[in-house]
């Protein structure tokens, strides 16, 4: 297919690769910031630009940040004593705005994946265990499917015998679900979490 | 809502403008754009910065381009007695794809509509009017909707008297569809537009 511009051509090409986007919706786009003014498509490309130059990863913790320790970090209205250990940096964005939990974080990068040829190296499990020190709680926060699962395993039987508090978030049915169509594994799991009133 | 950094709030900002990204699938991105290389993502930027520098209107028929008058202005094998009129330049990318069509283009630039101040001075019709010249067909291929319609309708009257015959594209049920599902105007037009074996 040859476009009247390789300009064009090349845009929709680069915005294609974004997660989610076909070529259609890449036209769409194009087609959309070529009506727009040279201002405002020259910050949406260096608000691009700046994620790259500004945003690194806290070295405590490797959520991202533009300070290294991070804001979560360095902040002395947290609780130190407990660690809420993630698979990745929007993992953090998603617990913060729940507004809900006040401790630390510490990003895996991923989760355990034999299948991908990810092992315990991969991840940042080294670097999890070495800020241990004055901590009573972990809570591991990887996703609830099989990779996540088998990487919290792994954890608790780490960390554990060391002495420190190991929990996992409560997988049960979502709110504003219907029982009716809700997994039984999701089900059961609900059943064998249940709180006492 | 604070996020732990500026940058990525500005991204997700800018990208959130684009059409049907909300701020969710921006948020996507901008985590996809971050595990990418500083190159990727440079190619990215600068591919949106060279859709402003490079693209232009083509003077005559108001398509995009990079060079004026556009490759299809310019070119000695399509036919120069045929103008089909679309309302956007992303209509001659479909109209191009089909492979069908060999003549000339003139994007308007939008249709007439009262409702929302858009006359006949805002769009190029008067830019139109001087490329008659030597034009025996004029192919009107605006969207088949109210303002579509109703600037094929005045397209018609306006350049009918001078000699050039008009004709619209033919609105039927497209390929593939069911005639039960069809709605009654579309069914209507297709009937209508019936053509003989």
């Amino acid at each position: 297919m040859k476009y009247s511009s390789d300009a064009v051509e090349k845009a929709i090409h680069e915005l294609s690769k974004l997660p989610g986007i076909g070529r259609k919706t890449a036209q769409r786009h194009v087609f959309y910031l070529l009506k727009q003014t040279e201002h405002e498509v020259h910050q949406l490309a260096e608000a691009l630009l700046e994620l790259k130059s500004k945003v690194i990863h806290c070295h405590t913790c490797f959520n991202i940040t533009e300070t290294d320790p991070c804001r979560i970090c360095s902040s002395d209205k947290r609780d130190r004593s407990i660690i809420c250990v993630v698979e990745e940096a929007n993992d953090v964005l998603a617990l913060e705005k729940t507004g809900e939990y006040r401790g630390l974080y510490h990003v895996l990068g991923g989760a355990l994946s034999p299948l991908d040829g990810i092992g315990p190296d991969d991840l940042r499990i080294k670097e999890l265990l070495n800020r241990l020190d004055g901590v009573n709680e972990i809570i591991v926060a990887t996703n609830p499917n099989t990779e996540g699962e088998a990487t919290a395993i792994y954890l608790s039987k780490l960390i554990k015998p060391m002495g420190v508090k190991m929990t996992r978030i409560a997988r049960g049915i979502p709110v504003g679900a219907d029982l009716e169509y809700t997994d039984e594994i999701t089900l059961a799991r609900a059943i064998e979490g249940r709180l006492e009133y």
